[in-house]
């Protein structure tokens, strides 16, 4: 193998060393054709897959690999938290082109694995590639539902909805960085923080978990296509309408400063942004303080009442600070689809 | 949306339309966070993920969607039949160009599902979206081995080196496939055989089933990099050397044809060519017989035995027609790495 030049196998060895040794609930890992595993008898399996690529999800020029490798398991770990389970085991696939260098992808595998481990995920399985373009990345990731998961097809008319945490940070992140140079009217303190959730979100899996075991909670769901979009999902798949009260999204003070800095709305972010990763959530209305006190005392989440699941002839609607409909524009789009 | 534009929403509704009714083991397919599967209590879970990048793994100008649809399941079939295990679930992720139409969506799905109903494999979940260049499939499979699942790390010195089936013809279609025209030498049914071998190649899951099953196999391993690389596959894995002897490779009478009219050397193929998806086993020497009977009454499959287990220090060894070791080409390289 020439210096730096790419190969499957110095792809798999990488990616073995860093999965580290074999671990319960792993029979075999990485290096034969399956990963063979253990699941726990009785707990129903869940599985997610997420596919991420160059320029349509994400841009090299200020997404680092140890970046890519993060998100690339965030994201796929938020749909875990999202039915309140347990995660378990991830295969990642990676195609990066032939100039790619060694060290970019042992950052990447670092980045994945920092998180995957912070969690108790084990590596146990993936593809390498070569790419004629961009870097590819896909994840999947295995769990189990410690109790019943929460599904996003059984919000009930009468629910509260609400949110896991503060709305619009990732948008406010993803709009600095595709600027071609910092603004200087952002302050360095916002700037960082915004430009973090982007590009680090941290999947709420202990949030998740609680509100699954708590009771009382309906539906659930991540939101990585953007509250529209998102409650949209809810709506559709349970069959229900939808009210956002927009003055009642937590929107906090980075978002905030950086809309102001910009002269932007940070409740377009909030609404149309997307990739926040929190969770929304629907709930018995009479559950709400309950809820909110235990999950800020298990987990530090603040829970936000956002709106209510109403009549489905009355649709998804967003209600402004009059009382008047807003529309708001559509969920997260790529940005080749945006083109 | 637009006359033949794609959009998430639209690709998620025909992978569900595809997807057909919830099925056993299917507590939530498509359309939630993460799909919840109920596996068999007690039984190991496999799970494999393949890749596939458009220039790298497949060109368009000879891969139909639907095609890319039946080889991108077909690859991970393969993984689960090299370990005697029965699919179950698969994950479907899929990035195609702004200007890809519905219909081309609809025939790729059409050629995964044609195969996924074959064995009774449930698509229960993907992810879909654009790209900036050429199409992108990743494949995720789980399924459960029926009994110990066999490895490629198990292999003992003075072991049968076997194969299920015929090696080279994918190679030979896909010489055939990288042509700008087709030759007029080459006959049209050997043309048309060893193409298909190359665009559809069929996993051996009944063969894998019953060999593992059967007793006596010690390792197996999917012909997928090229006899060559995969022999060492199983040589590093179990820390054992190989001899394979290349005058008893069974290589078929289209792949002759084929290699005769363009003047190429079907060996080169079977060794280095990859992509048969044909099962490579070792087995006890005592269990031959019994497995090359059984195997061809139970799948009609045909037994070659092709070699031996050997010492490590022996090496991987390839020894031609005079007794005399023959250097092999490396296995198969994708257009890309081997620019």
């Amino acid at each position: 193998m020439s210096a730096g030049r790419l190969t499957e196998r110095a792809l798999i060895g990488i990616a073995r060393r860093r999965a580290g040794d074999v671990l319960p609930g792993v029979r075999v890992g990485i290096g034969d054709d399956c990963a063979v595993l253990e699941p726990r008898a009785g707990a129903p399996l869940l599985a997610t897959t997420d596919l991420l690529v160059e320029d349509v999800h994400f841009r090299r020029r200020w997404t680092s690999p140890a970046d890519l490798g993060w998100k690339s398991l965030a994201v796929n770990l938020s749909d875990i938290a999202a039915m309140g389970g347990r995660p378990r085991w991830a295969l990642v696939a990676l195609a990066c082109p032939a100039e790619t260098s060694l060290e970019e992808v042992e950052a990447f595998f670092g980045g994945a694995l920092a998180l995957a481990s912070a969690h108790d995920v084990v590596l146990v399985g993936g593809d390498t590639s070569a790419s004629p373009s961009g870097w590819i990345v896909n994840v999947t990731l295995l769990g189990e539902a410690a109790t019943a998961p929460l599904l996003r097809s059984t919000a009930r008319v009468g629910d509260v909805l609400a949110v896991t945490g503060p709305l619009g940070r990732s948008a406010a992140g993803l709009t600095l960085l595709e600027l071609p140079a910092p603004p200087p009217a952002v302050p360095a303190d916002a700037s960082t923080d915004v430009r973090a959730a982007h590009l680090r979100p941290r999947p709420r899996l202990r949030e998740g978990q609680w509100l699954a075991a708590a009771g009382g909670v309906t539906a659930m769901i991540d939101l990585s296509d953007g509250l529209a979009a998102d409650v949209a999902h809810i709506a559709e798949e349970s069959r229900v309408g939808a009210r956002v009260d927009l003055p009642r999204l937590p929107v906090d003070e980075s978002t905030r400063c950086v809309a102001r800095a910009l002269d932007r709305d940070p409740l377009a972010w909030a609404t149309g942004g997307g990739e926040d990763y929190e969770l929304l959530l629907a709930c018995d209305s009479h559950a709400l303080d309950r809820l909110t006190a235990g999950l800020a005392l298990a987990t530090g989440a603040v829970l936000s009442p956002i709106g209510e699941i109403v009549e489905r002839k009355e649709g998804v609607r967003f209600v402004g600070a009059g009382g008047r409909d807003v529309q708001v524009a559509p969920g997260f789009e790529h940005f080749v689809a945006s083109r």
